[in-house]
């Protein structure tokens, strides 16, 4: 029979979900809003109402292996959601346990980027390898840590938050209270805020010059470097540098065969990528030199979260 | 029958070796010099004749289950030493099939620090946890991490190399020929570098400006820390604090349970353990903030390696 597992990405304001076979497929896709729920119980009543109207799209016989799911500050381990800055639901939700009472299969939860990084492995470009590391450039910097087959989850289910290893002491002031990580270098934001550091210093021949801070994003930096705007290019560079830089660290961490981008910046091509591999290599500790790749992730951006998501089961029961 | 794994810990000077049993008792102890022999043909040889004289000591029947083997650039996946620059053996040396002719059973190595990692999981203050970082500090800075049961190995088999983690931007020059990795400002040398910096600054009222370059070791900075030299006392809170400030990194990697410290530096007690640790709190993400406990390694300083070298095979029999 048939086999479908139920991926969940819940992000900050929508959630998307979709059914997922085994290959990769998914059907009967779905987005619900997140954040006009100020109450758990009824955004999952609510989630559970569209999964049901979207199952009945499925055709022929099947069944439903498992529930999936992505969130923010998701915890592996206990199933929870733990304190999540960007979603409305304060404390610790017990959401895996809460889908299973509709759900009678396995539920698990992780954290989003872990979410992408099991998705690589079992869809993408990580088939086959056993330690890499997935970097999710968005909001913010996210990262999945595989070693030997398997997420590193940690002792509290939290491992894995390479967007907050320290760049520069007292730096930029970063959302998760610290100042100075790497997500407020490397992210869709943190190239913004370099370009208006840049700007101050010297605007000269800049078209960047003309917008506003609340105006300008990442996509406009990155059309701007395709125009060989002096202070986009120079933008990517320092955000490839200061990505690749600290990427040596982790490197020498859990020795991977490669590290994949995903998401907003990494689409820049060769403007990310050139710098982070050059200053990985000119940083990193002589016995792993030319041996870890940086590759762009395989997954479409589309389904990429709701595929990751459906991998936590798959991965399971392949075991 | 009595069991016994014979783990041998290859240092640059010293090769040590030992009988030990599944409780971690150690018997027929032996030493042997490692760079007297530039040829590691004749350096085996001299080893098996030195341990099959030893093994005359045991008593009663028994078998050995095993050979552990902790040493410099140890490989775990392809039982190889390659390119250890502290011995005299240049290139890539398989060492564990050569020793497997003479010992038709199970042998295993790795680099010391996992060895001593394995250590402390198997018979010291790790026993029972999932998830730690040991952390050795003598002439360098080892590590060994451990994930979820097992130490992280990486695609290379050079996984956990946190001595060379960047700390400086051409910083110190460094073994490896980086420069400003961790190593050297954390370990004997780079708390004896730290002295000669603040010496430099103001050496007014410490005993330690008395000591050439040469002459000065950590035991005698340690000493004098004790005696409130302000000189001594300023090198250990400036190592705790470059320590924890990177270990705070290092957490939000793995998320351990606790880091221990083992070896030379970490004799000296609250002058090296509780800046650490402030800085450690103080520098890392909310998250992981009051959950890592610092502690000091359970091993015993004279068997530590070799007990380690024979946890290897003691784990792997466990499964």
């Amino acid at each position: 029979m048939k086999e479908y597992v139920i991926g969940i990405d819940i992000g900050g304001t929508f959630t998307k979900t979709g059914f997922v076979d085994r290959d990769g497929n998914c059907f009967a896709e779905g987005v619900a809003p997140t954040d006009t729920f100020d109450n758990v119980d009824n955004f999952l009543e609510y989630l559970i109402k569209e999964l049901d109207a979207a199952e009945k799209q499925l055709e022929g016989p099947y069944r439903i292996a498992g529930v999936g799911i992505g969130a923010p500050n998701g915890n592996f381990h206990n199933g929870t959601i733990e304190n999540a800055p960007n979603l409305r639901w304060r404390g610790t939700i017990p959401f895996a346990d809460m889908v299973n009472k509709h759900y009678n299969v396995p539920v698990r939860l992780t954290n989003d980027a872990n979410a992408a990084a099991l998705g690589e492995m079992v869809y993408g470009g990580a088939r086959g390898m056993k330690d890499f590391i997935m970097i999710t450039l968005g909001t913010g910097l996210g990262s999945g840590i595989v070693v030997n087959g398997d997420l590193v989850y940690g002792h509290d289910g939290f491992a894995g938050e390479l967007g907050h290893v320290n760049v520069v002491e007292n730096g930029r002031r970063c959302g998760c209270g610290n100042h100075g990580c790497l997500e407020t270098y490397v992210s869709a934001p943190g190239i913004k805020r370099t370009v208006f550091e840049l700007l101050a210093h010297d605007s000269s021949g800049s078209e960047l010059a003309d917008f506003s801070y609340n105006e300008l994003d990442s996509e406009m930096i990155y059309n701007a470097a395709k125009n060989d705007d002096p202070i986009a290019l120079k933008a990517f560079e320092i955000t490839g540098q200061t990505l690749g830089k600290k990427l040596a660290d982790s490197v020498v961490h859990t020795s991977p065969e490669a590290i994949f981008l995903f998401g907003g910046l990494s689409k820049s091509g060769d403007f990310i990528f050139k710098p982070t591999k050059k200053y990985l290599e000119e940083s990193v500790m002589i016995n792993f030199k030319n041996k870890v790749k940086i590759l762009p992730s395989q997954l479409t951006d589309r389904n990429a979260a709701v595929m990751g998501a459906s991998a936590l089961i798959w991965k399971e029961l392949d075991k």
